[in-house]
């Protein structure tokens, strides 16, 4: 702004009005000192105002994979509210990586971000025990924080679950094959813990080769599947842990002659035109977003309790037809 | 580092040592650093490193959905080259407005980040040049800046909606309709583009019911379609501009009792189980990512040319069923 004033000839506080757009300046000499702006390429930094409201307006945003339809629309309704409060946001892949989560979230933190939102991959975060002690406010979603106490957002995946495999109950289905995550994502273990809850309470026994846990990946997800259908006691019906999960189940059984029931945790677009179209557990990842990000700025605005809170939110039965399907004979 | 050299009761020397684990401390002394440190909550701040280099090693993503998978699949591209430059990622979503763009693109600017990936919204960019001046190096992805020279990474769209246009002629069809999305985003015109080209080598008229342009929104893509299929002389296929319409577009042709064509822009997940399964002009939209940062870093490394750079990717037509339909009698 020296530069500014200097070479339109005009005082600091001249050079302040034109750009506030204040009163009190002759067309001329606005003319003269935008002239001197557009010459010197004034441009704009947030760093003073920054460091007197000791904010810095940014958010940092760890997910397990931003290119994951499920996350993609929950960081979008994180950004929205962000931006409502006038935020930046960082965001970061942590790949189910504790080691790179905790990379991510400090360097985030080394950046002075205001707040976290953190899907977390690790299973103890204490490491962010003085970052929360200077004031980072931190909201964990979709699992919860490990050896923390800290705000999280959830989705109600144990009953979800039960409410899912009860269905495929419900249409005589007596042998329920169940893929899921990674045992050690929080996620993962509750829906196996709902799967198996609803198994025991319709009194069915569940058989060890009818459940799988692991990676997502298609090609394990296949194979475990072609073991549950091609057993001694193969299932009639499938519940998938997630859309991943999901995504593959539906191409595998559209290669089968015979019908197999499916259930999916996770709605995913184009559910509802897939033949038969796909009955699913919804979850409502832009809500989970929100409901993080605004517990978020109510902390960072002092108005929230002081305990951590756990807020868990309610799933959605979306019957389409795969979920309908009665056991082969 | 001085309050926990004070409270430690050693030098600075020695709490740096200890910091970066390098020899020449004795356990006990470490083990009193480590103590003061776990006391005071050291927190690593990276403004000072940061200062010293002039870069922020961050780099600001500008897109139009975050939510959008074509979107969320270059942003994980761009992330995991930024990450292997060290740098952390600042997104936001536009929403196809230009204002929310540059508001955007200043606030990443005034955060001093080092580059920018943009997809533009806006016609007019030369308010980046006084930015482009003081060294932020700015790639530009998916559409051409307007009025400035910048690089650019594009997709080859009127040769791809050329290519699928072409194939549903080779397939028998003359009636073929065309919707797009708003005609001032560069991708949507080129692609309107290719499909006039294309008619025309064929000799083919285009009349105006035949082809439409405006929001992606599914009630938008219905009328405009219902329109295509139900007038005195209704279109027998389909080019569907992008994603958005395609997944409309299998709805409402889903619904209907005569088989029409489809070629869609861009693939998507599960194109392949549907019934039939939908060709597409797929475009490469990690490569895209990945391509605009690599140039963003030889920018910043000084060891990219100085002139402007454009690179177009190609496409790839994939044919699955839907594309392959014959016209109906």
């Amino acid at each position: 702004m020296k530069d500014v004033a200097a070479r339109a000839g005009v005082g600091l506080k001249t050079v302040s009005r034109v750009v506030n757009e204040e009163p009190g300046v002759t067309p001329d000499t606005a003319a003269r000192v935008q002239a001197a702006i557009d010459a010197l390429g004034f441009r704009r930094n947030d760093s003073a105002r920054l460091l007197r409201t000791r904010r810095t307006a940014s958010v940092g945003l760890v997910l397990e994979d931003l290119a994951d339809p499920f996350y993609a629309a929950l960081s979008r309704a994180v950004e929205d509210v962000a931006r409502s409060h006038g935020a930046l946001l960082f965001t970061g892949s942590s790949a189910e990586d504790p080691r790179r989560e905790q990379e991510l979230v400090l360097a985030f933190c080394a950046r002075r971000v205001d707040g976290l939102v953190v899907v977390p991959a690790g299973e103890d975060h204490r490491y962010l025990l003085p970052e929360i002690a200077a004031g980072v406010a931190t909201v964990f979603v979709d699992r919860p924080a490990g050896r923390l106490d800290a705000d999280v957002v959830l989705t109600d995946n144990a009953g979800g679950t039960r409410e899912g495999v009860a269905h495929l109950i419900a249409h005589g289905h007596r042998r329920i094959g169940f893929i899921g995550d990674q045992p050690g994502i929080h996620t993962a273990g509750e829906r196996l813990r709902g799967y198996r809850e609803a198994m025991a309470a319709a009194g069915l026994a569940v058989r060890p080769e009818w459940y799988a846990m692991g990676p997502t990946t298609p090609e394990r997800v296949e194979a475990a599947l072609d073991a549950m259908l091609n057993g001694t006691e193969p299932v009639t019906a499938l519940f998938a842990g997630n859309n991943r999960v999901t995504v593959t189940a539906v191409r595998v059984l559209a290669a089968r002659p015979d019908p197999v029931a499916l259930v999916g945790f996770d709605d995913f677009e184009l559910a509802d035109v897939l033949d038969p179209a796909i009955t699913v557990v919804a979850q409502d990842a832009p809500g989970i977003g929100r409901v993080a990000a605004q517990q978020l700025f109510r902390r960072l605005d002092g108005i929230a309790a002081e305990e951590a809170t756990r807020t868990e939110l309610p799933v959605r039965l979306i019957e389409r037809g795969s979920g309908e399907i009665p056991p082969a004979r």
